[in-house]
């Protein structure tokens, strides 16, 4: 039996004030054509189908194409779940009609839903959907009070499809979850406020495809049976070295699982350059990806004007400038960590900058004396 | 054949702070259980099924809920189509896949959409479902320059189905619309800013039934073809008056309609009581009814300390007090009248409440000039 398996779709997604509905479009026309031409038995979304719970219309409209495409055009089920960004019960709204058409949707956690069941050669294949849910919902549904954390929120729910599922079956599993051991990237929005939200990958026993969502590098987690397929497009420039793809699984007669990645092509890339301005700019000419989205890092030392309208000239959809010189350390937040730099100090480095000379010890004290009298005076107001 | 029409849902509506969900669940609740008994070949839903395009994910849920009793449970086609206060878009989502399952959902305008086709002993029904949209959005779509306002948005769209429609078919056409000749209600929303949206009843000719949507006040419009099945529940005071019902449709084979008006009763009524707000009191021990809600006109013309207090002693559910007293008319908005009187008026009225005696033409003058440097300095500050 053969899947297509992807998931974080984060339809609707806004990167530095850009709507990236187009790059998704883009991205999802390959997915149905990747679909078309490697005939899986289902397509398995394993959630963050949407990037918010009440998601632009523009979103709602895509989606409905590509599962129309999927499910009426192509006659592939789709098996589709809630994750941490999903609104439940907007993304499961007519899923008891959707089913009798081949989509299977799941939002607000259920316990001992009936799975979907697949048929091959080999004999049957049962497909159990389990949404994201917080904890307590797990434990006000399940009844079970130990349910205090991520991990024994889904190993109830896994020990609930261990307990239903038919003897002899094949069993895949679609999750959405922060399994232990993954690697995490930056665009995924934690599961607990302080803490992981990590789920052991133990919860897993027994199964023999695990379609995992969350984190957004294609991953496996130990084993070829327990797999992340990763994001649709690089949600954050932390993710510039990775390739996106959605995974394809064969899984055969004995439940064994082979898994092959086949990549997506980007409307636009996301990646980082680095150099001068002067130079970014200079060598944009030759290059041919130059509506690329963009995070230009600046080796200049001194000030810049404008910087961003210039690179723009270049690079018309620039996304973010970063100043390691500035900042004092290589990758990061350079903008960020400004508003963490004390007031004296940003200015003797804007002084260094202009001027190229540091400030003489005399100003550098005359300046701290200033800048104390005004937050004295800031916060006795 | 048979229809069950309804219209006017607004699910989510929240009403002097109170949402009406239960309300709207108690009602659907009788309304399935109609279908269950009439068993009508199709349900039609002419609008306004949500009260605004985002609406809260209870509504969702709800209105999912009354949908897979009445497609999936009673295994009855349902014909619906977005209102002006519906999101098309959202309400559409999965429209491709639901209209397998038997729902048709008509959300963004389109122009010569197939018709859901029913058949009985007298042969074959077409029925057309036409949302509403903006005249602009017509204009656009149609691409016929002379649509400029409402009527010429519908006679439009009305005029692609006459020429689209099979000779010899019966056509049900269900539309969002204000009909010239209808009677309005407080509580619709006006179609056009400025104007009526208002559209001749001749742009319906040649069609065996017009199941309507919009106004809240069932009725027919000149013939009984044409019909506004009316709102779920009494959405403002103004129409504590109205019964509200559904609309049982029976289409003969020669295109003759019948039409039935099926009432439904709500959980709790809305209505309106008069009287001093003691008698109101004193005579609630006697009302079986006390969990309405109500909208007291109180005849008191002195001051009333916590008159929503006490009266909610008696009516919990009470949601408003008018003063007719007070703002020297009868029925109507006794609170929005208020910040229209000079607060000269206003004080005088609060000094003869309380005192029982007009002012004096003394303390009269010197409270204009008060008043006066009050509002010159207000105005020079």
């Amino acid at each position: 039996m053969r899947f297509l398996h992807s998931a974080d779709w984060h339809l609707g997604r806004v990167y530095h004030g850009v709507s990236l509905l187009e790059d998704q479009d883009h991205a999802l026309q390959q997915f149905v054509r990747i679909a078309a031409d490697t005939r899986p038995d289902a397509v398995l979304l394993a959630g963050d189908i949407y990037d918010r719970s009440v998601p632009p219309a523009e979103a709602l409209r895509l989606l409905d194409r590509v599962l129309e495409q999927l499910v009426l055009g192509l006659r592939i089920p789709v098996v589709m779940i809630a994750g941490n960004h999903d609104g439940p019960d907007r993304l499961a709204f007519g899923s008891g009609l959707l089913q009798r058409a081949g989509l299977l949707v799941r939002g607000p956690v259920e316990w001992a839903a009936a799975p979907l069941v697949l048929n091959d050669a080999h004999g049957e294949v049962e497909i159990h959907a389990l949404p994201y849910a917080e904890p307590a919902l797990v434990r006000s549904v399940s009844g079970d009070d130990t349910v205090t954390d991520h991990h024994a929120a889904l190993a109830a729910q896994t020990a609930a499809v261990r307990a239903a599922r038919a003897p002899g079956r094949r069993v895949v599993v679609v999750a959405h979850a922060f399994v232990q051991g993954g690697a995490e990237s930056e665009s995924e929005r934690p599961l607990s406020v302080g803490g992981t939200g990590a789920v052991g990958a133990e919860v897993f026993a027994g199964f023999d495809y695990v379609a995992l969502g969350h984190l957004h590098r294609a991953q496996q987690v130990g084993e070829a049976r327990i797999q992340y397929a990763g994001s649709l497009l690089k949600y954050a420039f932390s993710e510039a070295d990775q390739r996106k793809s959605v995974t394809l699984v064969e899984l055969d007669g004995a439940g064994v699982c082979s898994v092959e990645r086949i990549a997506l092509t980007p409307r636009r890339d996301l990646r980082i350059v680095e150099g001068t301005l002067e130079a970014i700019v200079a060598a944009a000419a030759s290059d041919p990806a130059r509506d690329d989205y963009l995070l230009a890092r600046l080796t200049d030392s001194g000030a810049l004007l404008d910087a961003m309208g210039k690179l723009r000239t270049a690079y018309p959809n620039a996304l973010a400038i970063e100043r390691p010189v500035l900042t004092g350390d290589g990758p990061g937040r350079a903008h960020a960590d400004h508003r963490r730099t004390r007031i004296q100090d940003l200015f003797a480095s804007f002084h260094r900058d202009t001027t190229g000379l540091a400030l003489e010890p005399a100003a550098q004290a005359a300046l701290e004396r200033i800048v104390d009298r005004i937050e004295l005076e800031a916060r006795s107001a």
